[in-house]
């Protein structure tokens, strides 16, 4: 019921001016020559009424505000969904709070997010980047504000990143296919110039030089509308029925590979094995259980907060970079065992 | 590459004093009979650097900010997401920006990030409160702050929200199973003292009263962990083997029963029929798939973030507070359709 109570409520109820009091809370007693005994009073009575400083005052003058600024691209992603939520809890531990966004891959919206963060005095960074907003970044740096990535990072651009081993991920799933007896194995993701989304691309390419099969790699324009993504799947997986195997370079591109899967009567793994890039919940309850590369989550979130909070613990002191690279985990399922008519011969 | 135009840079270039430029700058150069001549040349500098603003002094001036806080739940929770998601869209059309933290249902932690947000100068806030708040939304209400709850509300506390007809809901559901001939009809929820999981228990229990059947209610306690989920959900479906049916009372405890009903090899729906409040992926991509009860997502975004709109622009003219409940959609799938033993009666 209380109603906050203010530097003016202290100073009128001492009789004394609101400037002294605020002297006298900034740790000026002395250099401004206020007695011991008004200092004492002072204190006194703010620990009675329980008077906290505005903390949005209070981090204009420190520059410290607790508080870190994060940016996914999609919060409705489980991916990013999950990740910001365990990153949020271990912020919270350690005493700083999370406030996020999502950019949208949007270089324009990130900007002006950057702004707004950097007028709210967060005291460090922590993004999944869209493209062309190194110069953005490089002024966050410059200006000795932290910035982690995670997911991806921007080449050119010196800072501290936590991604997985994107490559070897996807070279093992394709690897695993062939394995398998797959010959016509299909690649199919979202169109995106970002690092590790090419990288997931090379591992897939590697893997069937190294088997000596021929790729077929279908990129997908990314929709918030649904149906814009089910679409031309649908086309290709129509237009290429003697593909055997399809690898999906997302989650949520490997949920919308399922629906049209389903929707088209394919069976999994006799018409068309699966395996997906990120496992949730989706895969492992489908029937049968979808193959899945599972990024460590935790582990990510971990890294990506210990290597912040490295970073605000030091500040100017610290000045090189970490990179960090963890490894996926593939989940083998029946979506990509070796098929019947196969495994009869 | 251009580094950030200060104050003191434009003061320093034309060699005035920088208290002279903000005078300027705020408008106060009459009052402070400084000469047109000079308010020309720093309008035409400041023009020519582009400096902007710093917006947090700024609205610590105006008291406006253009954010607006958000606190969910969890923020991993795919209904919460995609509906932050679709508020953060919203929002970003009219000008305003989201920033959003998980409550986690802690009422420590929401008042934590209530006063965070306070202390940013957010304009607004929209919330799926946790309980035990009740003064301090009652502290931001005399403050002159709008708040707009939604999936639940605060009994007691008079604020516009956005809610579904929780209770209609789970009695339709449930009437629903009774007429596909199912008796034994479970309802599995997360316990909870919120407006909105008593009233999803209210619409069962009433269901079941109209249809004269006895109830097996089971209250779960939500835990982080979902092992911790998935054991006394083993239980209790292993003990009461009689059970023809479940109803989930959220998305969340709806998957960890399907996980469940997996593991114990029971079929869907012919050892238990199966329907969930929530709908997503998972339901819709299970064999068979999941009749689920679909909050309207879109339109409980456009409602809450329509109210807390009009909030913005009236202020202090407005202080009527508007209770909106839309109704849910109930998806019928095969997993809750009459059984073939019963169907082949």
């Amino acid at each position: 019921m209380s109603k906050k109570v203010s530097i003016v409520d202290i100073a009128n109820t001492l009789n004394i001016s609101k400037t002294t009091v605020s002297f006298i809370l900034n740790g000026r007693a002395q250099e401004k020559r206020i007695s011991e005994e008004l200092v004492a009073r002072v204190l006194k009575l703010v620990k009675e009424v329980g008077y906290k400083p505005n903390s949005l005052a209070k981090s204009l003058r420190t520059g410290k505000s607790n508080i870190i600024g994060l940016m996914v691209e999609d919060i409705s992603n489980p991916f990013f969904a999950n990740i910001a939520r365990l990153i949020e809890d271990r912020a919270y531990e350690k005493g700083y709070r999370i406030i996020y966004c999502s950019t949208d891959n949007n270089s324009e919206k990130t900007r002006d997010l950057i702004t707004m963060f950097r007028d709210r005095h967060v005291d460090g960074y922590i993004m999944a980047p869209p493209r062309e907003i190194e110069e953005d970044v490089k002024e966050l740096i410059n200006a000795g504000l932290p910035v982690v990535m995670f997911d991806r990072y921007l080449p050119g651009v010196d800072t501290d990143y936590v991604v997985v081993d994107n490559e070897f991920s996807t070279y093992n799933a394709t690897k695993h296919l062939a394995e398998q007896g797959y010959s016509k194995i299909a690649f199919i993701t979202f169109s995106s110039e970002q690092s590790q989304m090419l990288d997931r691309i090379n591992g897939y390419k590697n893997a069937l030089k190294d088997s000596k099969l021929k790729p077929f790699l279908k990129e997908i324009e990314f929709n918030r509308n649904e149906a814009l993504i089910i679409e031309p799947l649908t086309a290709f997986l129509k237009k290429n029925q003697d593909i055997d195997a399809v690898l999906f370079g997302t989650d949520h591109i490997g949920t919308c590979g399922l629906k049209v899967i389903k929707q088209l009567g394919m069976n999994v793994p006799d018409d068309v094995a699966v395996v997906s890039f990120d496992d949730y919940d989706v895969f492992k309850l489908y029937s049968p259980p979808v193959s899945a590369i599972a990024q460590p989550i935790e582990a990510l979130a971990d890294n990506v907060i210990s290597l912040m909070l490295k970073k605000l613990d030091n500040n100017a002191a610290n000045n090189t970079t970490q990179k960090i690279t963890l490894s996926t985990n593939l989940n083998i399922r029946e979506s990509s065992l070796q098929h019947s008519k196969t495994a009869a011969e």
